[in-house]
């Protein structure tokens, strides 16, 4: 079972996989806790480049990510599914189309195709997004990164992104009001995952 | 002028693009020499990557192959191209073309797009494949590498897709009998980029 993660940075994702986690560990199922980019030992060394090298242009920037996508999903994210886990991933394919597509403006019909050359054709049974205002989530951010200085009129951009694809793709999301207190945000997100299992 | 070197291990391509660096110079002309993967620091990063981590999925390899292009002409060929030198690259886009889509099978027309959005639509003026029998090219490296391994059918595929490449190309591409001495092969690629100049 392939659950994703998705929204801004701020919205008590972290938070909300580890409580899943807990709670279905505690209920007898194995998770793998997962994110996009880093995981693994090529993830890892991707990440560093994507932080460590001055100016990543903006291609570079997309296919790196998706480099790390296609090996997480062959080395870590599959054969953990093919034992019957539940991943829990921090951000995946929606992160791409959003943030390169809906707010840097790259050719989103190119980014699904990119995304599904990724990922193998392999798609979430479960999106959570974890939507709040950008203003919101900018403000709760503590550990700031390379997104934190982009204009507002970026993470508007993210917002009504994710919120289209949400629109477009009902039959995976399930929107969670991220401006909630964070247990009501952790409990809907346990809820809707029982829901699909 | 942007001119791209493609053929098999073992064609001569690195003996080519140094005799041709050192006319042109004695011309007077600037020529930066590249090659890919591997340019620059990053490339140096992905190129390491490719090389050392153990098996990397068919699918990451082609990733990282295309970041490693963006990130090449961004920051490394256009500059060069912009003020006005000759770049004479080791491998490009038609490299992807046939040993990740003639030979190992992945849709040629997604790789046409990506190489296409990894180069940001940048097409050398002229590309100089340096033809020869896969058992020929197999029989001259010294210094094996990962496609070595790889059955005489796979390098026969190699081969046949550039001579297609070449033959649905013309405006661009011109064949090298790189059976012939290494000297004339050099003199018909020089032969070649001051005619196309």
């Amino acid at each position: 079972m392939f659950v994703t993660f998705e929204g801004p940075e701020g919205a008590g994702k972290t938070t909300a996989i580890q409580f899943c986690a807990e709670q279905l560990r505690e209920s007898g199922r194995e998770v793998m806790v997962t994110r996009e980019p880093g995981a693994g030992p090529m993830g890892a060394r991707i990440r560093a480049m994507l932080l460590e090298e001055g100016d990543v242009p903006p291609r570079t920037e997309l296919l790196l990510f998706l480099a790390d996508r296609s090996n997480h999903i062959a080395t870590i994210v599959r054969p953990a599914l093919d034992r019957g886990a539940v991943v829990l991933c921090d951000r995946h394919a929606d992160s791409t189309l959003v943030y390169q597509g809906y707010a840097r403006g790259f050719d989103l019909e190119f980014l699904r195709q990119a995304n599904a050359f990724a990922t193998g054709g392999l798609v979430p049974v479960l999106t959570l997004l974890l939507d709040l205002p950008a203003e919101v989530g900018l403000a709760r951010r503590t550990d700031k990164n390379r997104l934190d200085s982009e204009p507002l009129e970026f993470h508007n951009k993210v917002r009504a992104g994710f919120l289209e694809l949400a629109k477009a793709n009902t039959e995976r999301f399930v929107v969670i009001d991220a401006t909630a207190p964070r247990e009501h945000v952790c409990n809907l997100a346990l809820e809707a995952i029982r829901n699909a299992s």
